[in-house]
């Protein structure tokens, strides 16, 4: 059943994904923004944004709400939830259950339900619409319709946003896919159609999933040249001068998307008998790195007296430059495989103390000690700019004399630290 | 000890890097060509090169020889031999060996000996340089030196050549890159100098293992888009709408680099106790395809009753386009895995029909068929020019009704095939 017109969005899920298109299709919609999370939706009433973000909201147009009554007059549904993975990195698709089946029961006729969380091809399909489906007793394609359109988002990037980068858009069918190409294409400059949801699903899976195995190779080479002793900079250097040398750079990956999204297709691939034997090595060696670099730590912190003093410094908890997210951050690990040998101080400008769950694994810090020869080394992570405008000589001041500095992202190019990744 | 004059270069092994490289040097210095194949030295005496290239030997400065004497009276040796794997696919250093036995047996004092055939990171300090010290009686950077120049030719690729394609330059000390990086200067535009032997070695193994590895990465995607009914070239044209989306293709990788590098490194890795996941899951990938491919087809051919008729064409037998280099080509995987179950005939317009060695695996024919409905499929490998000029129609015509079209490249992209990568 077609609609004369839609006009009514609904945002279930208020992260880094729905609250940047919530504000720009607060723009030209009636929009009404839902989040599980009372706090940040009193956050929202209040103006305030959960991270640093260059627009904001046109708020005559938006509502917020922990209510889901608030989406009982939507024709338009965008579900932007979480769809991380399980303890043994299947894919947890609770949250996307949860906001469809809640979606399902508020269901009419010429109703639109839009997905944009990353999921493995064939998600909407086989797991979204027999869920609509079932408890709207309303038909796909002829009572309502679906579509997927997968978020782009790159936190911490202000240069390549909602609005300058390409928008895969699909549809349940021809009339669905136009409909939710005209939404779209008010907020971002360029859309792509493709044929199906699948289609699109799976674009977006490998596009991260390329990302992920690209990084894992560069960390996979890191340790074989930090165990020959050799410079891997230079190599990469070199490696560039030619004309498709692809430059990635090795980093622990954490984060919700390139170190997620890969255990999804290989979900998928597996449930097909398709052992995905690349993608898995791959998310391995990259779940694998914080052990790895705490165990030659662990090595290097032998020429002290440990027993005497353990004291470290990590520097940077988020999982990327210049956010202060520290969901999914790899740093815990390293953190984790640390907690017995050393007594850790935590120190990252981007991160609120607050954010911090009292733990023993470590004590996070608002300001740099002033206490001199404390430190027997330290790890920086993560290479927030503000880091590397403290400078090198500042943090060297913190430490004892010939400290293990383990400058894992190149933060400080110009010092020769004990190890670089 | 230093030399005032550096003139007389020999080119050990002639092949698709060695001959571009003589020719080059042919125009500034004495050049002295030595290969152990007697018929390609003659080929060359009569100025036939083993493959097409744009520019010719500087004749009047040129000797070639099937006997190592020629080498004599050189002051530079170049080393350009096949680094292959053996059945293990550990590195088969044999050429690369007996190259240098042959040069410790010449050298004399003030001369330099450059490798630029590809190695593990060491090898040329490991394995090379004390062969030349035992048979010489000479020491390395006192009485001779070495370098390190990785060869960059992309067969087939007119546009990257020799002169335009930057130049990594390394030497066993200061004195030896200085001469090293002043030859090569005078054949290329741009030469980047590297701090040693082993950053130069190292730095050509991770480009071509980057490359090997994005294309598994590729192969593995299309398997698992094959088993769910997803055209992957829809997927990979929307993935590609992504601003650090990589552009590869799925295909067959063989031929003497990116199928055999990835190895190499391996193998170093593993001498250090690092177990290299990530490389051995793509050059696993990458070698099992043609297995994949053959068994896909055999399941599309029970459509036939191929008792009666079992004949199908290949296209295509080199292993990459537009060069007539069948070595390693995984095309003869693919053959094997299908010769059993059907009679081949493999076309490659490419190729001349004395290269094939007889066999009783497949019938090489050097002009298309004129007897209509023989063979009930094609499988597409290499998508030459010529190959598409000669267009789908002309070949359909040679087959029975509705017959199986594999074409692997997507050579014929408007064309519904069966199947494609």
């Amino acid at each position: 059943m077609k609609r004369d017109k839609y006009d009514k969005i609904g945002i279930i899920g208020l992260g880094y994904v729905g609250v940047p298109l919530a504000i720009s299709l607060s723009k030209h919609f009636k929009i009404f923004c839902y989040d599980i999370n009372k706090s940040k939706i009193n956050d929202l009433k209040k103006k305030k944004l959960p991270f640093s973000y260059n627009e904001r909201f046109n708020f005559k147009n938006t509502l917020f709400s922990y209510n889901h009554n608030i989406l009982d007059e939507c024709n338009i549904y965008i579900v932007t939830v979480p769809t991380p993975v399980n303890k043994i990195n299947n894919p947890d698709l609770s949250f996307l259950k949860n906001a469809t089946k809640m979606i399902s029961h508020k269901l009419k006729r010429g109703d639109i339900v839009i997905y944009e969380s990353t999921v493995y091809p064939g998600c909407t399909d086989e797991v979204c619409v027999p869920l609509l489906e079932k408890y709207s007793k309303l038909k796909l394609n002829k009572d309502f319709f679906c579509g997927y359109s997968p978020e782009r988002i790159n936190p911490g990037d202000s240069k390549r946003n909602l609005k300058n980068v390409v928008k895969i858009v699909s549809g349940s069918n021809n009339y669905s896919k136009k409909i939710i190409n005209n939404i779209y294409s008010k907020i971002v400059n360029t859309t792509y159609q493709v044929n199906s949801i699948k289609i699109a699903e799976s674009s977006k899976i490998i596009e991260n999933t390329q990302r992920d195995l690209n990084i894992a190779l560069m960390n996979e080479f890191s340790k074989i040249f930090n165990n020959l002793n050799l410079n891997f900079n230079e190599i990469l250097k070199a490696a560039s001068t030619k004309w498709n040398f692809i430059n990635f750079k090795p980093g622990l990956v954490g984060g919700h998307c390139i170190g997620v999204d890969p255990y999804y297709l290989a979900y998928k691939a597996k449930k097909i008998n398709i052992k995905p034997q690349i993608i898995i090595a791959g998310r391995k060696t990259n779940d694998q790195l914080s052990k790895w670099i705490a165990k030659k730590f662990i090595i290097s912190a032998n020429k002290f007296n440990i027993k005497k003093n353990n004291k470290i410094l990590i520097v940077g908890l988020t999982f990327k430059e210049e956010i202060n997210d520290i969901r999914n951050s790899k740093v815990f690990d390293l953190i984790n495989a640390l907690t017995k040998k050393f007594d850790i101080d935590v120190y990252d400008p981007m991160v609120k103390k607050n954010d911090i769950i009292k733990n023993n694994r470590f004590r996070f810090i608002n300001k740099l000690p002033k206490i001199k020869k404390k430190y027997i080394g330290i790890i920086f992570t993560v290479g927030h700019k503000k880091i590397k405008k403290i400078g090198i000589a500042n943090f060297l001041d913190l430490c004892e004399v010939n400290p293990i500095i383990y400058d894992l992202k190149n933060t400080f190019p110009k010092f020769n630290s004990s190890f670089k990744l």
